[in-house]
């Protein structure tokens, strides 16, 4: 890996400088765009990470989603993890280590979210097994016979997409004080849920990756509408599972 | 019909060509953006066509409805039901034969949402039905009295809008495995409800179509509206029906 | 008046030719869009209107709000109540007389809306009339101590907006069959409450008026505001009235 | 300070002309607009103010958010608290006094806003304090355990921001019937709560600032995404403390 000298820093523009809409460094862009409009990524959280061959893009930290741009992004190299380009001033994303692990398992793509209704989700989840006597630790998400469940993929390994007859199963781990430190449960969660696309964090969010960008952001869609139809079923005293 | 040749389908392109922004293949990408915006085709679902004098222009299965481009457009021969344009390696949509059903009796355009709102009505209908001991299977949305419902016409061969004092009533299907089989069940409420432009899907979403795209659109539109108020009053205790 | 002839619709539309986006028959366009994106003028619904000098400038019926451009416009002599342009094909507004009868009041614009917000709240006033014994053609919309109703004027002949210890009173007229039925309630109501600015019609929207376009449409936001409010106090068992 | 003549006037506007989106005068107008889409500043209430070294840029009172222009600006000198640059005919916005306040504490921007989730849990705060026998007036918001209270500094002096297991504290004051009459409550509420970067005003809104514009814009957004989460627990009996 080449030296982090002012020359370097120039030469690396490159990586993030296309006029293709779909390069990693614009495609993030747009993304953080309409994920700051759905409200997702309010006051600079949230972060969103695209694999591109031997190199990841990832946003900064700290700076306004729907104001980013391709100058902005960090670029790492896959294989050694050692950054490739930084931007000037800004701090790498906190999620870098858990995107990290989901590109180890096969992602293209991991997004964050702070959507409300994934922390509201995680709320109810812990409210019922509390109520009901469960361990809480084991207590997933669960909604069945949602058409938009066939927005979720079948599973590492497996063809295809969920069927409507089919168990949407989300499991949550439990917040920590620095992002940094969910790693482990993240990865944990991963090995205990292969299935899973997704991981929710309990009183903070989502995160969800895909194969590609299109399908992270398509789950990520499909996910949050599951989410949010599941606070309005509650309200409404309709259960997720029959 | 031509074959299926690559000289072929770069003459069909013309199908597809247009400056004309109400040119089906522009009009669809239209409804496309303004739809996922509404919430009504997330995460790739739902879908849109439209007839035009002798063809089908329908929006394919995958595309991300945001992002759709008149050269993704299947374009089909009614009569024949054959296609004579097919958009490389993507999907014909699985609303197809559904869409057709509506095109046999008459509509220009059929739309396909999945909005929360109409899941969240074929819902309460079903809990309505359960706990007053009705058969859920007859169990209709009804509503009255309320002026947005005379955004919906009266009926094939009836002239002009429901009126103030009509009441709305939009039968409801059970949701099945795959789109298509909805095929029959879809035909059976049209034939059992002959005045209905619109039927709902249990659990998924809702077929709306209309004698043009404009009017299929201000149709969902209204519907929407609708079904958003009902799940409002719902919540406050305020019934549909005096 | 001209007669209306080919030569006079021409020269007509010089009363809707204007670069100047405050011209009314731009700036009912922009308002149709904004209305349309805020849910208020749904499938068609609503309307708007804008008084300059002796000319009244109405939206027409049956247009797509979002669609709207200056040539739909319907252009009425005021003194005479005569149409000095008419669009083709298109149909003059239902709402015409009762924002005539706005206009004979001293407004400079009159909107109209078909706010979900709107009709929650005439359904919760009737039912808390009913529920509590009152007179519901009694029954005013009515809340204090709410910022946002500085956003209201005191009234005719009367200087300034309203206070937060004032209380805003939104008188409810019930809806009928055709909308130039409700002129006669609608009048009434403006007699009997001389100091509103606004008339709910149960079940359908608000209507809503104002010196000149700027503050009809201002204190239509604020009345929007005000109700949606409203209907989430009422969720959360907050009262309107101390 | 220069005498207020036409000259100085036309002299004066080179106070709010930049080609710079982040020239105070422009970045006004681009959050007003945003705040606007987000239902902050309807009817023209709420207010944005961004101090540029000597310089304060104050939008006016009653403008329509979403069309501010530069040359709506009221600039003063911070110094002597003068103006050296009056827009004309609009009014100087009742906010001046409150954000002063902030500015003399070491702000670099405050933000006014209406935001209905603001007014909903003073409402709601009051509420507890009432049915718990405490004194209203002692009665802060209060949160814990939601990972976007990250997005609050943790007070004037402190580094860094608040944590995942700290408490996010917003004291409450009481709404006056004029803007300016809140400044002496909003001060107090400044040295009682040396440590936050708000004040909740009953029934009003909420009162935002931040080191500089990106600061408070940012807090912006974090606190009314808890306020809106909050509200939507309470509706569901999830408590805001454990």
């Amino acid at each position: 890996m080449k030296a982090q000298g002012s020359s370097a820093d120039e030469s690396m523009d490159n990586l993030i400088t296309s006029t293709d809409p779909e390069h990693p460094a614009n495609h993030i862009c747009t993304l953080c765009r309409n994920f700051y409009a759905l409200g997702w990524v309010t006051g600079t959280g949230g972060g969103v990470s695209i694999r591109d061959g031997p190199h990841i893009f990832i946003a900064p930290s700290g700076v306004q989603k729907e104001l980013m741009q391709p100058a902005n992004m960090f670029v790492m190299d896959y294989a050694t993890r050692a950054y490739l380009r930084k931007p000037p001033i800004l701090k790498p994303s906190a999620c870098t280590p858990l995107f990290l692990a989901a590109f180890d398992r096969g992602a293209g793509s991991c997004i964050h979210t702070h959507s409300q209704w994934a922390v509201l989700v995680t709320l109810l989840v812990e409210k019922d097994a509390v109520s009901q006597g469960r361990e809480v630790s084991d207590a997933c998400f669960e909604i069945e016979q949602i058409e938009q469940i066939k927005g979720i993929p079948k599973g590492r390994g497996k063809d295809g997409m969920l069927g409507f007859f089919d168990r949407l199963t989300v499991p949550i781990i439990e917040n920590t004080a620095h992002e940094e430190d969910l790693t482990q449960s993240l990865e944990a969660a991963m090995e205990r849920y292969p299935e899973t696309y997704a991981v929710l964090v309990r009183r903070h969010g989502l995160y969800v990756w895909g194969a590609n960008v299109q399908k992270a952001k398509t789950q990520a869609e499909s996910l949050d509408y599951i989410f949010r139809l599941a606070v309005e079923m509650r309200r409404l005293d309709l259960p997720w599972i029959q």
